[in-house]
């Protein structure tokens, strides 16, 4: 059986598109699943195949907790009007296609009701279990992607659900302290999507150490890799006249993004303790 | 293939350990393998095969990262000296026993350094952005678990990394703006593992909306087999009179470590300031 054939998207998976060379024993199936990773924005009506949803969380529920806490819930989503509402919120119309949107939630509820179930008072009141309840629900989540994939399915994670956090838990009735992390679309791919180049792999892994000893080099071999991969078509135009001569890659697109903050999620600690939640 | 027989760790996996079937054409080599996944806290001294970190770390970077910032850095961690200190710090001996130990680092600092070198100013200084450093980099540690799993690896998240994050900054030469979220013990089995339960699928999946009704039935039954499987043996005689009675399951092992604070990770939030984090 080979899963990236199975899978609808082709095209290079990472290995190839980064021609990067690894031993072939080490090349299984899961791994070039792994690389074969893209997000997918575009869905088929088609519903899941029965059984879908079981499978792709227990896989969620395999991934490691800290602790053994599973300080995460998932609420599944398949309402039109609902998902409709989300999509609006979350500035993607496409969570309106997909036939599924899985809603992950960070949850310190549960938590709280089991301690008190038991006669003791709740006294994680730290950022650190803050910490913990996000780490749980992105491991449950990844693994949720990796199974979908491994079905045919495509997915995409929709950050964009924090734009509205008090909304979105009025409408999933989420009680207080949990909220809706990210949301992650998942159904039959409708359209063709490609492998994203990253940062080169010497930039982002250290030995023994953190050096910044490569990172400008670095970031200038894949400034021409995203430059060339035409993902920013159509960007160098909104340049303004000192910047014409540059290259209009990975570094400009970020930077731009990241001098001003973002509109929608600004006080975002102040909306999460709005939620219940305390640091 | 069958990459669970190449998996080193026998037994039980999830679908086995919890009854659940599945349609047969759903249950893939991919998806056993996640259901087979145990934290592995006891290593044998071989090495990893040649090019293994290299599959690893290419898998890590195929994750979904928050518009591509891809805000986290790896440090793989050899030298036996620096291993030696990071096991006592994270209180997990086993740590210096693993062949590599990888730290995942969540990393504003390259983000900072890029939007400089464009000439802007660094603005997201709200939580939202140390959300998507966490949850970045979650998502592709899971992808480097799932990959070294795939080899016949094990592995162990190790959170107790965050018992000392000065210290492992220091060591690690960690710049401002970045912290050490979890390490990742690597390396061939050398004990057997066992898959653990989790709470009931119906208590962390909800439909539509969140829902606590089947909450108090489905703690019950988590108390029970995880009572019954032994892994609390032991814990059971600490108890004071009033709950000689009853189990000790999940719900009460849960409860009594929520009850106090973690002892060694209070002021996060002020540690995570000093090392130029805003919320």
């Amino acid at each position: 059986m080979s899963l990236t054939q199975e899978n609808a998207i082709t095209g290079p998976d990472r290995f190839e598109l980064e021609g990067r060379e690894a031993p072939g024993a080490l090349l299984n199936d899961v791994v070039r699943l792994l690389a074969n990773h893209r997000s997918i924005r575009s869905y088929r009506p088609d519903p899941l195949p029965e059984g879908a949803l079981d499978v792709i969380v227990t896989a969620a529920q395999s991934a490691s907790t800290s602790s053994n806490i599973q300080a995460y819930s998932i609420v599944a989503v398949q309402a039109p009007e609902r998902k409709k509402l989300l999509a609006e919120w979350s500035d993607n119309p496409f969570v309106a296609q997909a036939p599924l949107f899985l809603v992950f939630c960070a949850d310190l509820h549960r938590l709280e009701t089991v301690t008190q179930r038991q006669g003791y008072e709740f006294a994680e009141r730290d950022m650190d279990v803050f910490i913990q309840a996000v780490v749980d629900t992105a491991l449950a989540a990844q693994n949720a992607a990796v199974a979908a994939e491994s079905l045919g399915l495509g997915i995409c994670y929709i950050g964009g659900i924090r734009n509205e956090l008090a909304k979105v838990a009025e409408l999933l009735r989420l009680p207080p302290r949990t909220f809706a992390l990210f949301g992650m679309t998942v159904g039959y791919p409708a359209k063709p999507s490609r492998v994203r180049h990253r940062i080169p792999m010497d930039v982002v892994l250290h030995h023994e150490t953190y050096s910044d000893d490569g990172l400008e080099d670095g970031l200038r071999r894949y400034d021409e890799t995203t430059a060339a991969s035409g993902i920013y078509a159509g960007r160098r135009a909104t340049l303004d006249d000192a910047k014409e001569a540059q290259l209009y890659g990975w570094c400009e697109h970020t930077a731009r993004r990241l001098a001003r903050p973002h509109p929608k999620r600004a006080g975002m600690r102040r909306q999460l303790e709005q939620l219940g939640w305390e640091f």
